[in-house]
Formats: C-alpha cells, structure tokens, sequence
C-alpha cells in the first residue's frame, strides 16, 4: 500500500490546473504491460481519496459523486504511481487493474479504432 | 502513410462526443513502447486534418488554433492509429514520436512523480 504525507498530497493538489469544473482529467494505464485502460476525472477529494487509500477513485461526471472504482463491478485498481503532466493540467495512473477495465467487461475502454471503412470493434468482453 | 476514407472520417467524427467547447481529449502513446506521451486537444478540424494527413493535430486551447505537433519543434507525431473509448468521449493515438513530445524537451509531459515528500522529477530533457 502506498502512503504519502498529507504535505506530499497537498503539494500535488497545488500543482494541478483544476478545469472550471474543478476536474481534472486522468489517464489510468496498467504499469505492466502499459496499456492505457481509460480516462476519467478526478475532483480534488477524488484525489485525496486515491493517494490516501491507494484506490483508485474518480469523479463521475454523469452521477456528479465520488466514484471508487470497482465498487460495484469488482473491477478495482491499485495505485502503483501517481504522475502528473508539464503544465499541470493532466494525471497519469499507473494501476494495478482487476478484471476489466471497461463497463463493457472490455480488458479497456479503447476497443474501437478508425480502419479503412469506419470503426472497427477490436476486442471482445471479458470471460466471466 | 495512413489514408481514410471520407466515410471512415465521419463515421468517427459522428462517433465522437465533443464537449461544449467542441474538444475531444486525446491521448498520445508511442506505439512501440507503450510510453504515455502526452494528452491534448483536438476539435473537428483537428480529427479530420490527422486523419487525412496522417500528421498528428491538435486543437491549442491557449492559442486557439489549430496547432500541428512539431511545426515549430520539428518533435512531429505520425499517426500509426487512432481509437475511441466506449462512451465516445476521449481518443487514443498511436504514433510514432520525433524527438521530445514535451516542449521541455523531455520524452513525455509526465515527468513528475508523487513520492512521499512531493513532486518528484523523474526524467531530463533530452540532449539536442
């Protein structure tokens, strides 16, 4: 379990470019393979939340409430590193993912991509 | 070089959930590392000139303009594919990255790290 400092945390919170929203959006990519599962939000109690407990919690924009990932699926994830961008306006997730990613029971969210003819799906849901 | 068709192009534009400000975030990813480059911005235009080019382009928020990657830097980005997560919300690129993708001249934007006492930097600008 990871565990920062309130003053680790709260230099974080300073740093980052909060949008008028107060969001910030958030990258979460699986540290050991590097797939990029998906991007959410994160308030700044969702931030809070994440490095003081080391699950990953966001924001949800269309519930506008805290969201801890995998509460109802089971598909959580453990923060392994918390990195954020040049101008502060960006996090970047490294995780540990449990199951899928996706609310499709996709591994992740990006399963569509652009070919030839139009989008093209690119992989299939989960196994139970 | 990537060529779409017109068909191709508007069926991801359809696809796409652009935001009030008609942005779509997009997320850049070396396609032979895995590594998070960078997250930006793209409207319409953005989509369609990648798309066609096969030049990665963004939308510059601070200069509100269209802004191809490496026009000034020669740090260029080509699009080896583009993906759509599940509620149409946000892009993921691959591509090949020329040079530094961060404009402080470092190989990605995410070069700080939370550690237990802060912000950590975690990697240098690259030599010229």
């Amino acid at each position: 379990m990871l565990l920062f400092t309130a003053k680790a945390i709260e230099n974080l919170l300073e740093s980052i470019l909060f949008d008028g929203a107060g969001l910030v959006p958030a990258i979460a990519q699986r540290h050991d393979t590097g797939e990029v599962l998906m991007l959410a939000w994160m308030d700044r109690d969702a931030v809070r939340e994440t490095l003081n407990t080391g699950r990953v919690t966001y924001w949800s924009r269309s519930r506008q409430k805290l969201w801890r990932k995998g509460d109802t699926s089971g598909h959580t994830q453990r923060l392994i590193s918390l990195r954020i961008d040049c101008d502060g306006d960006t996090l970047l997730l490294n995780v540990e993912q449990i199951g899928a990613a996706c609310h499709t029971n996709r591994p992740n969210c990006f399963f569509r991509e652009v070919s030839e003819e139009g989008l093209a799906v690119i992989s299939e849901p989960m196994a139970d």
